[in-house]
């Protein structure tokens, strides 16, 4: 069993459907990055941001420049996975989420991401808006 | 064996990757979705029409209505499956396409899709452009 | 606004996140057949079937045989889409599911997916054994 | 524009469809795992390695242990994406392929993958039979 010293504290929970997993018998992986995003999207909900309003109200988005996983035991169909989420560090136009994928004790993966906001149309990086900013420091700590 | 009497006369050839699979060993049935609709592409390609293109000058895209599709025989990794593709029926702002994957000559799946044209900001229904169904007219034929 | 007289029964409800959109804006034809899929394992798991058992313990699993779906109004990134789901029909190894998509009271889409008990092995059609047919038949009414 | 020093040498070309898009009018992230390991999976075919007969004939499969890719250009529909993939690494049980996903000169993401030998039933570690590690080094070089 390979367990993870510490949880992160958020939690998203993601059931395994056929169609997440492959020919191999388990989980593709491509599809981990689908659950990692799941819990980095509810991490954002919960601490106030919501993306679809970030595009139409401020014209920002996210996107991913890092990403950085590591498979640890395979997962199956119907198995019951918990994301934990934290931010690891907070730069001044990027986010870092360090992530685990957990079923019971045991660790199935583990990812670092890091993510960036950019401007709908240029797709260019953009400096986190101050009211942004603070939502995450609040919900990091 | 489960052959078709007619084959529709565009071909794009599909490999099936792990991606395309499922844990019950075949091809996972939303997936052929997929295959079909690069078929669609290709044939409009072929046609002149280049979907991002349309969007671009037009402010018009696809969406589908409808789809039927029939699951005949399975799929499986590392299969050349080929995505024959007609156009079944041109309406005003309407195209109904019907589709086989075959392997060989085994019918795999057959499926009648409909497309509308679009506007892309509003969604909303919009007649076929001239010139767009002088395009589609003369690949029909 | 299209409206359904008659909501199924079974509810099962799915977030759209990035991974189900499209670059039309809107949620990709073929992820409703994942959402669809999410809602009859739901509704099998209600009525005391569990796919990965049923593999496990009888060599028997589910495929897919005919999806017909209606696509009424787009789903965007952030929705809350509810699936409703009922059995419309219990053949001798067939299964006929008719579902909804449904965001508050407008209808996304709907679908009757036909699938069959095969023996994993073969990929035959298998008669529904007794016990599965009266798990079904319970929940079906 | 962000080139690239070096390209590895095997090529794969994959077109940019609806599927592999998200609204954020991009390919979405986790898309690019899937192109990669076309790459991967055509690599292994020239180098006379078909990994569906590995599992019927040899029980064993390749499943990933660690991925790690940079995002550095967006890509979008219709867009024609060069793979390019050498074996950076060849240990006891493993194979760590170098990756790039090109468009003309732009580089678009660059991965490194490392895959693992596993035997089917068990998905336990398995040395790399000397056959098979004849053909990838061959490959290699």
């Amino acid at each position: 069993m390979i367990s993870v010293p510490v949880r992160y504290p958020h939690e998203w929970p993601v059931r395994v459907y056929y169609e997440d997993t492959d020919t191999g018998g388990v989980v593709y992986y491509a599809n981990y990055l689908k659950f990692f995003e799941r819990g980095r999207t509810e991490w954002l909900r919960q601490a106030g941001v919501n993306q679809s309003g970030l595009v139409a109200q401020e014209q920002l988005m996210f996107v991913v420049m890092h990403a950085d996983i590591s498979y640890r035991r395979p997962a199956y169909l119907d198995d019951w996975i918990v994301i934990h989420t934290r931010v690891g560090q907070l730069g001044a136009s990027s986010i870092t989420f360090d992530q685990q994928a957990l079923r019971d004790d045991d660790c199935l993966a583990t990812a670092a991401v890091r993510i960036c906001t950019v401007h709908t149309a240029s797709l260019k990086p953009v400096r986190l808006p101050a009211s942004l900013r603070n939502l995450l420091e609040k919900a990091s700590h």
